[in-house]
């Protein structure tokens, strides 16, 4: 039976590409970091003239292999999965494409080089592969702490923006274009960097009114930033607190189905259980070697 | 009756302007809103050189149109309530007038400009529209916590203005004028600039008792918001334990209080529960639909 | 019995001067309040050139007459005290005479005017008169956190010291002379700098080493601070959590001791209850009008 | 029997110089203590050209007279040490030994001098003779908090880093090399700077867009920062809680362990009890006077 043949050859590659339970599995995801970094690494290293000019060429081979090898992983995610749609239209599905392509139309058009910066966005896929995010979220606290104050620290940040809109006028009004403040939304902008105490220096006050509403400003972003830490640590504290509730083998069970990397042939939801047979979602059954 | 009819007339406009329980209010509020938003958009271009001569007339235009759409609404605003003077001498009822009158005086006076930057304080109804300053407050919680810390943070804040005034001085004795620091409030300025961590640059110590002096005001700095940040969150961590008491009934009979947006046409007093009948300020009926 | 008169005179100086029970002591403390914010401000517009050349002989006059108000009530202080040695040896004894005396001397040797920033420190009685620092303590919550986490958030700052230095070091080696690292001592200014996360941008990295270091070191820095706050914190958390124990009555006879202004004639010592008859350190009778 | 009067004299030495139980003991660590200090001061004054230059022959007399301690201290602990190779390979060990070597080097070789820069790192035994890493984990309750928060602080510090590197690529895209930008890893440096709210101001954004996005990065910082510092919190006060139950007795054994200096004449292990007999490593006896 050649297409069951071709199909076991398929769930091989699946499990090679997707999961990370066997040392096959292991080793691929292992080379993909390896291949990802690389290729940050050379975006940043092509950005610097002196390097740029000196290595042209090994840099363009390099450039090209990295290319080749993204575009083969591409393309086996695509064969491997059963409803491959679902891949490219995920997420991580676009941001492989993107930070593929760049290469092939440098070809064609010219400039299109700085599309190659895309691919710092398969850096968000060390998350995936070091089960980075998930492990943080791993009985349920952290994630449950951030999202309980995600709210409250967003209207928090947006009263920083409007306290920069209001300060911003005022600077605006008071210090006048012969002191840097040449117009209001580059005043919102200098309000938001002293705000948040990060203070660039490049426009600063120069009259003592002006001098005098920065310090103002200053203060109270120095006051302001205890909120929002103050309502995560809060959070948190209660969310460990429930946790203790959890029996020792439940925890047990959900550490399980966190590390667990098997990933569904066919619709490609993760989160299984160790000794789970078929997809929680889609009832297509999942193989052991 | 003609009088009932008109009087009806202008309850609908009350329920349509300072409420959001209607599908005609929810709309008011996001066109208030969008106007607003807009206004402040068009204060900041007219602020750039470039786009305001070359679009001169265009902004003209618009500045009228929002204008008169604000006055409009403040015209409404006053119809619709029972006891205008109440509305007109409220907080909002100043910034709305203060927001609305500057392109008026613009026609007669020349170099009133300025005063179309108060319009961003309108920015403070967003708050109102969105009830976000009360849903932050929802169970008390946030609110009981900020009220409870606040007399403590600002002391610290008070205490951090003491010590710029002590280092401000030292400082400008140490580093003199040569160094930048010309005089003590602008020296007491650079401190305040230093404590918060907000470190402009546009001034520093150059000498080396100065720099000196300067790492020991930074260090103090960093350990300084280690304290009020402590305060809220411990705060906050009793405000949140506390709550737990709090029946579910009475948070949800809170919740409906707090979300209900009805607003009484005569005394504007708004915190009405759901099934309210009458104002629970001044006695006068309530209207339901 | 002129003796007894006399000593009964005292004793009302006494307590107008020291205590704020009376109208007479609230209205002293207030007029001190206003005499020494009056002196710092006329400490900073002396040391504002354009203001000091033009008003020169008007702030010398006024300069005189809070000279001789300070003189006046550190006099009537070493007065109505039962034992003088005592106020004048306290720390703010030695503040109240090193804020009064640099004007005498100013008409004996030039040049001493820098001394009359000393001044500055009499705004720390700003905490004594307000009874902010004891309010603050009131159930000794705040002041038991700051206690048992002083120890800890010192041991960090220190830290933070050692890792400047050894960054200092490296940064010299890196940087060197040509790029502002002009010498170790510099250096570790600019890692206490960042550090800190104010970053003056006075001496910034140039090379790309330095600046790899410089991130690493920002890096730690912002994780750092994350420390002495959870310290303080958890530590206030523990000591708010414990107060509760204290019965109502209780609380209420720590206020009355903390907020009463009563102040010994004899010894100086505060902190009496409110229905004392006598000095609980030195058993010298307290005056009841 | 000259052997056992020779053993007994090198444990006399180990005694003094690898613990402090002893006034010999402690008297050795203060003054090693002021020499590590004395000779810090010496590699930072000589970095000081002018003071270089002017006190040349001091400075290097100075030098020798350290360099020459260092060496005989580092011979005794040799000497003192059953296994000497242990201390040779150890920590501390080799920190000694690079510290101490520059000076000889320099006879033979010309610019070896950055190497005594090294001795900084000798500051690190400050902690150890003021025991103070050990006396802040005393009870478990820090080092535990730090332990337990360790591995979610550094995922929030590594999604700086990645945040950084994506935002880095899109401002050097968007501002260009005309702006200070010149190249990605000089982007992403400015990006750290920025997202840790240092902000040197040495490159700053100069476009509108290039603002727009950098007010984007400031708030996220802002507000990342609230994470970490909540995390720290809360596992602290979890661990503080936790500490309760510790009995009295239980923990002045630990305080007893923790405070100890005993340390092993073979092995060097530490953390003895203040009754123990034997070193709980090596079963080697431990000596009481």
């Amino acid at each position: 039976m050649e297409s069951e043949h071709k199909r076991s050859w398929k769930a091989k590659l699946h499990e090679i590409i997707y999961e990370a339970d066997t040392p096959a599995g292991k080793l691929f995801d292992v080379i993909l970091l390896i291949a990802i970094l690389a290729s940050i690494l050379l975006v940043m290293l092509e950005s610097v003239n002196s390097i740029a000019e000196e290595h042209l060429s090994l840099l363009n081979v390099l450039e090209w292999i990295i290319t080749i090898l993204f575009t083969i992983e591409y393309i086996l995610r695509i064969i491997t999965v059963k409803q491959p749609l679902k891949y490219v239209t995920s997420f991580y599905g676009v941001i492989d494409l993107l930070s593929t392509i760049p290469k092939y139309l440098s070809l064609i058009f010219v400039g299109t080089h700085a599309l190659v910066a895309l691919r710092a966005l398969r850096l968000l896929r060390v998350f995936r592969i070091l089960k980075l995010a998930r492990y943080m979220g791993a009985s349920n606290q952290l994630a449950g702490a951030i999202k309980a104050s995600r709210a409250k620290i967003a209207v928090f940040l947006f009263a920083v923006v409007i306290a920069s809109i209001i300060f911003g006028t005022i600077m605006y009004l008071v210090e006048g274009e012969e002191n840097g403040f040449t117009n209001i939304p580059k005043s919102v902008y200098w309000c938001i960097v002293t705000m948040t105490t990060v203070g660039f220096g490049d426009i600063a006050p120069q009259t003592p009114l002006g001098q005098f509403i920065a310090a103002i400003i200053m203060i109270m972003g120095y006051g302001i930033i205890a909120v929002p830490t103050g309502i995560v640590s809060a959070e948190y504290t209660k969310a460990t607190g429930s946790k203790e509730k959890i029996s020792d083998e439940e925890h047990e069970q959900l550490k399980s189905v966190i590390l667990n990397t098997q990933c569904c042939v066919n619709c490609l939801a993760e989160t299984h259980q160790d000794n789970a047979e078929f997809c929680h979602k889609c009832g297509c059954k999942l193989h052991h070697d």
